[in-house]
């Protein structure tokens, strides 16, 4: 190390706090091939045409000029998707960075904040990165939220927030909306449930619930099912005292008049959500039936848009398949997951070179 | 309050420490005009043509796609153009964004940030979000940074960061790079030089001293002299042993296929920055000029894209600007700055309308 870079070393030691070295940055270490099926992106870009209006909009838009602090007609109209109160509404620049806004709100070194394991990473290192304590509940023995258990957790812990994810991710596993609406009720401090994947499960939404538990914070976002993850646009329900806090800790000005004319956009086009979530749903169906005639795979039922799947050397086949340019997710960082890999639902060209290529690579 | 609101104000009591809950939201309660002036906004939107040729580009991106965790073009490219090296180099989505994560980053229950005050007001806002102690260091008798005071201020309470903005917004007043070097010199933790206005000022920027001071973070955005305040674009320059865990906290993903182009765009325009830039320095000079011969307004030099000035009775002179559908900046909550307005420099038309609307607004 030179000089200056001890220097500068020194200086990070003593500005930031022991958990925000300890951080670890973001990992997405696939190298990515032709075929992308590691991120449950949708594989559905938006039709060229639909392209070509929502750009027209944004090319009328002043580019020279703040976004407004809160747009209200943005607000109202995917406040009116979700059947919620605009007041009961934020929107923001990845659901992601709402997700990092609300462990710093809770953030102090005595916080306590509970969430499954293994579950969606940012739970963890939002939580770590803020300073509060992180527990974690494994899953249970079906790889389904241990609601019972995190429930004891959240309690004896007084928890100022839990994180549950239904479906799952990286499992796909769901537990009914009635389940988490109990560990909403019996929580001590906020729950913030994650319905990133709902639209793959069919499952009626805990939203219709939001008035009876003020402590219920939906996160949903227009990454997974609306096929928008390069918008960047996610958002958060719940009572307006618990939203307020962390819209006033949030960078104010967040998000410009590409995402807002691409989101307007897309709520005008519920066919098109309907029938792409259809569409994810067929095909996972049939990659599911074809991957449990592949001998040496044990895929798991999903209710989202990927598929967890054990293998009896993961490396190997991760490798064997990235060597035919697909890419898929290596969960395997996780004990509970020690020799599993995560595809995402491509499309049915995608599906089959996957197919294809994995019935090989176990050989 | 309802029985369900009042539940919620309890449970946020509850899981938000108080620090949280002072929180105030971001305020900008202008109700606009038609000549808006209250931002420090560039007056100029892009070319028309140049705004298709983005959004082609945009277009031929695929939206349903993750960003790259980090792109090497944009950062290879705003590097060039700001003379470090790519690795010297954090590109988010917004200056306030960045200014919120290095805020959390240093935060820790007896952790002191030093500020200049009045200065520009998220850096309070960001620091007492995070739980950090802020310590403001009243700008000098001529309205300029106290750089001597902001040494001792940082030295004595071993401050974690200083933040420093030269130039200075509200005031528009600028101190010598190397005063502000002394101060990198000088302080026991991070300095973050917030060069947001720097392109008006004529000034050199910090940058080219970054190799010699590991602890020094230069700050810069897309928002003012390029423009493009609409496209949500700023960056962090420093040591990458400084940078890194500002890096890991953040949300990942922030910046989608809109604003890549846009930067890559005006990168390759610089005639247009910098004429762009002088325009508006000529412009500021002769608004000077003016309001100087305007009898009840005392306007102070400025080095950036707007003029701070005092009236006798601001109230008035604002609500009857704004009734001529003019906005200006209301400033006088800052006890320094008890009579005084903030006028940004628009475009020749709307510098005249605003000149005529102030001589008629004093009588």
């Amino acid at each position: 190390m030179s000089s200056e870079a001890g220097d500068a070393a020194a200086y990070a030691a003593r500005a930031y706090p022991a958990w925000v070295r300890a951080q670890k940055a973001y990992g997405l270490s696939d190298q990515e091939g032709q075929v992308k099926l590691n991120q449950n992106e949708s594989p559905f870009d938006l039709p060229l045409e639909l392209k070509r209006e929502i750009l027209e909009q944004v090319l009328a838009e002043p580019w020279n000029r703040y976004p407004a602090l809160r747009d209200a007609e943005l607000h109202a109209e995917v406040a009116a998707h979700f059947g919620v109160r605009a007041e009961q509404l934020l929107i923001g620049p990845g659901s992601n960075s709402l997700l990092g806004a609300l462990a710093q709100c809770v953030a102090q070194p005595d916080a306590v904040v509970v969430a499954a394991r293994p579950s969606f990473g940012l739970y963890g290192s939002a939580t770590r990165a803020s300073g509060s304590r992180l527990l974690e509940v494994p899953l249970g023995p079906d790889l389904r939220l241990d609601v019972a258990g995190m429930i004891s957790a959240a309690r004896e812990n007084r928890a100022a927030l839990v994180f549950a994810a239904n479906p799952n991710n990286p499992t796909g596993t769901a537990v009914p909306t009635a389940a988490l609406l109990e560990l909403v009720a019996e929580a001590p401090g906020l729950v913030l449930l994650d319905e990133a994947y709902l639209e793959f499960s069919g499952l009626p939404s805990a939203l219709g619930a939001l008035d009876r538990h003020p402590n219920l914070i939906v996160l949903r976002t227009f990454s997974k099912a609306f096929g928008l993850a390069g918008v960047r646009c996610g958002c958060l329900m719940g009572h307006p005292e618990v939203l307020a806090p962390i819209d006033r800790l949030r960078a104010p000005f967040a998000m410009g008049p590409f995402v807002r004319h691409c989101i307007r956009a897309i709520l005008r086009q519920p066919d098109l959500l309907r029938r792409t979530v259809e569409h994810i749903i067929q095909e996972r169906e049939r990659v599911l039936a074809r991957m449990s005639c592949i001998p040496g795979v044990v895929p798991r039922p999903s209710m989202a848009n990927f598929v967890l799947f054990e293998v009896l050397e993961h490396e190997k086949v991760y490798r064997r398949l990235h060597r035919r340019g697909i890419t898929v997710r290596d969960v395997s960082s996780y004990d509970e997951l020690k020799s599993s890999l995560r595809v995402t639902i491509g499309t049915p060209e995608e599906n089959e070179a996957f197919l294809n290529a994995l019935a090989e690579a176990v050989k």
